[in-house]
């Protein structure tokens, strides 16, 4: 069967491409998701995208994601990244696997970012790569999640 | 006047049942608000339930609580618990007494589940005794907030 | 042209002046936005409120700020400035400059309520002076911002 | 077989009901010990309760249990809570299943109250319900233990 | 009774317009404390400026003002606000009521400048407003203290 | 009526006069208690001593100082003061005023030994100045407690 | 030949008797002084009192007392317990043997009072019991430094 | 003259063999201590064993060492390593040198059990050499000690 | 030119296949370098590869890498990540890019291995991907860097 | 077959006997490692012996062990004991069962010396018995690894 | 012009020669500072020296030294190292390249002296060379500031 | 007897003069040793100089020095300085004096840079003086080592 993935990002991404360019790249959120779902159906996959500003709302779709059959999650979960414990619990609750990509490099920042509340029940992470950070992560769920 | 409780559950507590079992069982959230009514029915008392995955729904419900004479809350804040100063806030603003209740024991698992932003202001707080916490929070609420 | 200012409440204030008097006074939040409009018009400016207890919507209103040609923020995070990265990262998305305010002087509560994810880069910060700290930052944010 | 409790207290809590009644109530251990025997027999099991100011007369009775074929413990350790490593290798020891039970909510005294030894191997903890967090520990162990 | 204001400034403050102008800005000492002066005299009542790089300086100047009917004190402490418990004794043991005032975002600096002895005992706090701080200081000073 | 002292040694003070004399010096704890109790006499006072190397025993011991009458205590607990939450709790729990006494001066010692579990209930403390500091403290009690 | 005594003062000390007098009492410094100077009297010993709110003044005075030949100091530094390395060090440089003393119990109060960069020094350290608190630390360096 | 040795074991060590088989290995504490007799008789010396769950017994029976003329102790002092502070300060009393022993490797357990109390002061540690850690620790007291 | 990727393991990757392979799989490093080496041909460009237990042969290496022309590096340090200050300034004494690799999720390991000394300078990370890892991060270097 | 065992030792360590002999005693490594293949003789087993102030040297040679046929290890890693990450991956990635062994009581040194990165994988610890502590190794190796 | 030097020495520093020789030698700070100018009129320099206790006598000596055309600062804070921001506060105020001497080694003293709110401003630091310490950053200040 | 001097430069000091020149400066190491070298000459000493990126490179070289006579050691131990207990033991171990030396000011770059091994065990240290520190540490070794 065709893999399902989900292509999750938190809040402020959807700035991606206008702010802090020179920390984050001028590629916006919606050639990020035109791409990745362009690489997925390469190899006959299917990918949904979503974004929100609502932490709420991501476990909302990460519960769905469930009954909809996604295989893989790849989510940026922009600043909760470093705040929320129920975004962990719902990837957690769900059990499915998933790739963490952050499009800085988070290790260079201030020091509260360099703590995720994902990273431990992340199969992997990726950061500081930029927008490719995505298609890295994409191609590792297709091929291997 | 017969006493009303309101039954609140945070984050991923609509998984319960489903989630990660072997933490915290498989009794549903609509098994434990259905016997939390029938509980509260039994000494002449009304129980409302509400369950959000927003912290923002859940500070909304604890604000109208006050305006609706509602006498004590049982809580499970979920992920919220650790993370959470404005759901505090929210619990102190409106002064009413609440006890907090956990499904799983939370000193037994990762250390960032160790710190608790309401127990400070809870009248109480039961962890580890599965859905019989919540039994055991509503009667206590029932008999002595 | 005239100057743009939008005055920002997170979680609870909507209960300012119900919500432990002793801590944060009894003027409520309706009468501070009326003043805080007031006192932009005297100089010929505009002044849009809004509050939420949902960081997700907060977020929202910061980013549309942008387009709408809003000049300068006055933000009372409530219980968000201690926990959200998220809207840390929305202001600086936006590169709006802001002053933070808090009612109560933070300092004299809680070690939790110490540390602020906004005044490192925030253009000032006003806490202790009860609801005058707005008219103070709306003050300097007339003028200088 | 009827099922065999033993209700263990710690330093100072045969003070409980004289000890600063604003922190602990009134009732004594007396009153809290023949409630909890009464307790035990309406289900026809066994309850039987000890108490000392002394580490190792506890330790002493936790090993003993063993051999008479106690089920579970409920323990309220006092003081030795934030101290006993001891308590909680005779605990570990006999590997019986135990609640831990604080008559106030000890999240809201001092700082060195917040961490007990004895958590981490508990079942569950119930603390500042007064002495009904007793009778709730009890009702569990009868149930579930 | 007319109001009586003391302005206080801590040790490198003289040098304020001269020293780092990119952090502190162009205008001098003099130019504040003849501002303040004017703006306490615009509402009758009477303001008293001190600058002083010896701590034992300013710790006289406050005990005396308990004597000269000083009603409240606005302070820039430079940096003995991270450094002096004394100063803090001494605003606590003439019981006056004071705020707290920075002229730079202290947030924003080194991490030894984010903690204050004085912000712990003081009404408010103020920072990062420039000189414009100290009017908003005074402002609320002759207003409410 | 004649005041009652009651003067507790801790672990290993028994061995006062033996043990470590440079650190502790020559006199014994027979020497120390038969001093007290003349110090007492002579202002018509009686003095009661105890010296336990059990946690335990000192804590009944305490308990027991309530029933008796005992108006004040002086209390060198030895290795209990950096370890022993118990000890504190029964001194809270009757609710006798104490002077906390160290032969040796603390601070001058291993890191362990600053915090003391019992001085933040103590009504004073003494250290460093050898057996003279239970005569200061006897002194201190007799006159003020 | 007779023995000499220092005792010093710090900042705020001069206040003693008016500042907090729920936590400091009300006898004033100039009481102390005069009954230490009875007290060194009475044993045909010389006492020398100073007080300054000046770090500065502090450690000239400690140095001038070793040319006048003084024996010992008892010392109450006040703000300056806490934060001057310089008193420190000027007590170390002297060589002059010297007890700590507090009016107050330092460990019932404020968390950066319970260092203290001069006991590490110091003979011993009193607290707590209020101007008694001095007599007894000069009877001591009258009979023991 | 024949060496005398005292063999030490603290709380739990008397549920050796039965206690956490997987831990602690199935030699009883007996099995133990008629091991180490027959050790030290071999070479004409005497070994004298006690094993007590409570730490006033521990300090009692090592203050008694010293006068029976013991020459080193082999300690094993269970939790109490990390807790008693008391059973350094007997051990520091009687001056005798002394062996630590612990059955399990203490450093692959929780992270409270990787700091002791009698490390600092014992001539040498041994872990996780289970039963046979006693062996070795009595052929060096013997040899060595 | 062609473009010259230098691919750099560190202590124990030699191991690659045969070590722990639940943790790093059962590729070895041999059929990583030879995969990485195709992956460059691909694109016409050149990649060597080098792998060390030795710090300073790494270090040697780096340095050689600068007159070498290589124009990115791609490093998993292994074990020096945590603990060599000497490999970061070897990096950045050549500043040259490079992206730092490892093949197990370093966050769901042991605390020690979630700090990088890399990661700061690095231009990205990307962790647990297995030996997919390598492949990601020399697309990466190939394309961007 | 005979049982294979190898003696590490790290940097510095060829040094024994010469360097601070109060610390280390002044038996020489060469006298260690004679010694101990003579221990292994006795019982017909085998005994290597290496020493390096190389951290990859000595990774290189645990690597190897693995291919010799070694039975187990152990180790005094000197100063790599604190610092070194690679060489408790080395012992890791070859699964050797092995024992550290310290010359010195590492917990009466300086605190950086009191954690090691190998302890937590080490079936036991020893230290403090001079090069006792490697017979007492090897004699457990031999007997039980 | 001929170069201008200032040579400061904070609080106990006029005890040089005298105060703890085994720890600051025998050299007076008066032959420190003849030694000084000598070597700086070696060079056709001017130097000249200042000493005080008083922190605030050497932050108004520091604004001086800037309208006095002074180049560069040679300064031993002494005590004020570890504790006075307002004296960075003053090097930084007046932009004045300086070095930092200490007498002794630093780092082998109390932890407290390890941190220097200074050294993260000078131009570098020198500690442990006695009063040679001087002469180099003398002849540093000479050459090179 | 002439002086024998021994310049020891660490990981990475072979690019002085190359790598980061803005740090660094441009002066080369062959440049700083034929200096060095020179400078003895002219007081008739002998000055041995080594560099290596290998930490086992540079403990062997300090071993040897023992034999050779050297009298004193100049050391610029590179990224070491941070990570390295062994070349700390083997200086303690060879017990040469010796003087640590930074180019840049290492109390302005990273946290991690702030902590030396080395330091507590030198005579002195100088860094910031960029390549004349190395003279002024050799001036000093030459004069009083």
């Amino acid at each position: 069967m065709a893999k399902n993935i989900l292509l999750l990002n938190g809040p402020n991404l959807n700035l991606l491409g206008s702010r802090e360019p020179e920390v984050y790249g001028s590629t916006t959120l919606a050639d990020v998701e035109r791409a990745a779902m362009a690489q997925a159906s390469l190899v006959g996959a299917k990918l949904t995208a979503f974004q929100s500003n609502h932490e709420g709302a991501l476990i909302d779709r990460i519960q769905a994601a469930k009954q909809e059959g996604i295989d893989a999650i790849v989510i940026n979960p922009g600043g909760l990244t470093h705040s929320s414990v129920s975004l962990r619990d719902a990837l957690a609750g769900v059990a499915l696997p998933f790739v963490e990509v952050h499009v800085s490099n988070i290790h260079q920042r201030e020091t509260f970012r360099h703590h995720s509340y994902l990273s431990g029940i992340a199969v992997g992470v990726i950061c500081g790569l930029g927008v490719d950070g995505y298609t890295a992560a994409i191609a590792f769920a297709l091929k291997k999640l």
